[in-house]
């Protein structure tokens, strides 16, 4: 299927760093080789430094309004009947650093995204395990994770990363309890010895260095989930804050990267990937005309819910010399599609508005 | 019942500035002079600018997830059944002006409360008669007050002043929209010509300018629920925000006023006022040293749900001149009590901690 007509070696190996503690890493978007992203290569996202855990004295304590709560060694849950789901997370804030004016929090700019293996047991399991009481409605994930937020508006003392997620969403089967990425432990950054993935959301509902699950009947509204990753949603046309959820459909160009120089004259192998939420992706479509028209890209992989496919298109440079810019955008399977500018509703976060990415053409 | 001690005549009349525009004025509570407040010493909380309205031309929307949307002029509200309720408001904020460190926002004493006569339509006949359809949890109230907010952490582009009730609260038979203050029709920065009174509630519920009641079968976390106006609260160990909503117990020293110098060796009559939320006070009690011993104080009102009681302690005044300290603390009927300092979670709201007032004998 693909069109070999430039490499797309990496041009720059490794990560980028957005923040040094606690350590938040950026995927080199350009350096898209493959459907699977090694763990090396994958964003990292932490709010507090990580924590040390052995696996033999890690504990997983599944609790609150359950008939019988239990407390489960790192020996037990690999015993448990366990799969593997191949799932794309992103960051809330992944393109943060396209908006103006400038964003408070990390300005990631496209790479805080990538796409791996993840074997675990589902998380469904342990809670018919446990026996959820009647009226539970939200499952607690909480890491070992911990600190202070140190501004406006704060947390109170020192407080654990924990994310919630409706019961239905808890229930999907492939949400897990991983301690695998692409065939592997996991590494420290990313949630030794286990951490939760949960496909199509975004990234901060995956809690890392996961050591308790707690099944409440009231709604938790943590910090992570109204001061942190939420956003405006109009409600009789008033807004009302709510938690970040699905990740919105997207397609992001990889190669040529932002300012790349490219031939006059050649047919340059555009390419990238694309992914939504809850569904996959049915179309990708370049512009390389300012966003006037728009042509299909090749789609390069079987669609496979909550992964992403990686896509490329033929451009035939223009011969003239100049700054030309390309557009990407996606479309999925429920005819979701991105805007064209990032609403204010959004705050900072599931910025998918389509970005021109301006190449030099020598 | 009083104790003719000394005069409790003003010591400065009218309010004092907290801040110009938008207009927020407090009440000089050492003026405390009766179990009603006058209209032109209650405290003023606004967050836009006042809007002005004419009574004519007003009109209330009663619309969302009801079968029979409607709207109101002023005197069809005017010709429906009305009631007075005398109700106590305060500011979530009050006494914030006594967090260490200094708390952010509007740094208000001791006197954003105030007890008056309200009089106004049951909110539960306009329900009744617009019909709510199965499914709703919670009733919106509107403002015509409107504008930005330009600080961290933004709410998007203009928004209004808006705040939402669960549906057993906006039933209450208590819960006005009023249109009369002791009396007389509302004033304008009091909300005319009308506002919502929520009895037992802080203030912010209690909306001013209202045009709008809009049921809704979803939850309502506006900008004034959740970035302002909410706490912290465990749930399993972990904070979780919600909004703020029923007033704290609480006793307030009216005289002797912060720093006021009284006579050695005099009886000096200590007065104040004292409320809670959805309880009556039961009791207040004064320390004269430094929080060791507590002594019971005489309420000198009839307990009435939802409005303050005016209370007296004749003090003994000590032959020793120097600084003392007078403490006064209240408990309600369901045994609410006050602590002995603000929990970090309640962030700078339901400041309700016994506080000293230092005074000089001499």
């Amino acid at each position: 299927m693909s069109i070999p007509i430039n490499s797309s070696k990496a041009i720059f190996p490794g990560l980028i760093t957005r923040e040094r503690e606690p350590v938040n890493l950026e995927f080199a978007f350009p350096t898209l080789d493959g459907r699977i992203t090694p763990a090396e290569q994958f964003y990292v996202r932490s709010h507090f430094p990580i924590p040390e855990i052995k696996a033999e004295e890690w504990r997983l304590s599944i609790e609150g309004e359950v008939e019988h709560p239990f407390i489960l060694t790192f020996e037990e849950l690999k015993q448990m009947p366990a799969r593997t789901v191949m799932a794309t997370l992103e960051c809330a804030g992944n393109g943060r650093s396209k908006l103006v004016p400038k964003a408070k929090g990390l300005l990631w700019e496209q790479g805080a995204v990538g796409n791996a293996e993840w074997t675990g047991v589902p998380l469904h399991l342990l809670l018919e395990k446990a026996g959820l009481k009647a009226g539970v409605i939200e499952i607690i994930l909480e890491g070992q994770d911990e600190g202070t937020i140190s501004e406006e508006p704060k947390a109170p003392g020192t407080i654990v990363f924990a994310h919630s997620l409706p019961l239905d969403k808890a229930l999907q089967e492939q949400v897990l309890i991983a301690f695998e990425m692409n065939g592997e432990p996991l590494t420290a950054i990313h949630g030794y010895p286990v951490r939760a993935i949960i496909p199509g959301w975004y990234g901060m509902a995956s809690v890392k260095w996961l050591i308790k699950i707690t099944a409440t009947a009231t709604r938790f509204h943590s910090y992570w989930q109204t001061l942190e990753y939420a956003y405006w949603k109009d409600l009789y046309g008033k807004p009302t804050l709510v938690p970040v959820t699905e990740m919105q459909v997207k397609a992001e160009i990889a190669r040529p990267a932002l300012q790349e120089v490219v031939a006059a004259g050649s047919i340059y192998r555009v390419t990238g990937a694309a992914w939504s939420g809850e569904q996959v992706v049915e179309q990708v479509e370049i512009s390389t005309d300012d966003g006037q028209s728009w042509q299909p890209a090749t789609l390069l992989e079987e669609p496979v819910r909550y992964a992403w496919q990686l896509w490329e298109f033929a451009w035939n440079v223009p011969p003239t010399p100049g700054a030309y810019q390309l557009r990407a955008r996606a479309t999925d399977a429920a005819g979701h599609s991105q805007p064209d500018t990032h609403e204010d509703m959004r705050r900072t976060y599931m910025v998918n508005f389509v970005a021109p990415v301006e190449v030099i053409v020598k």
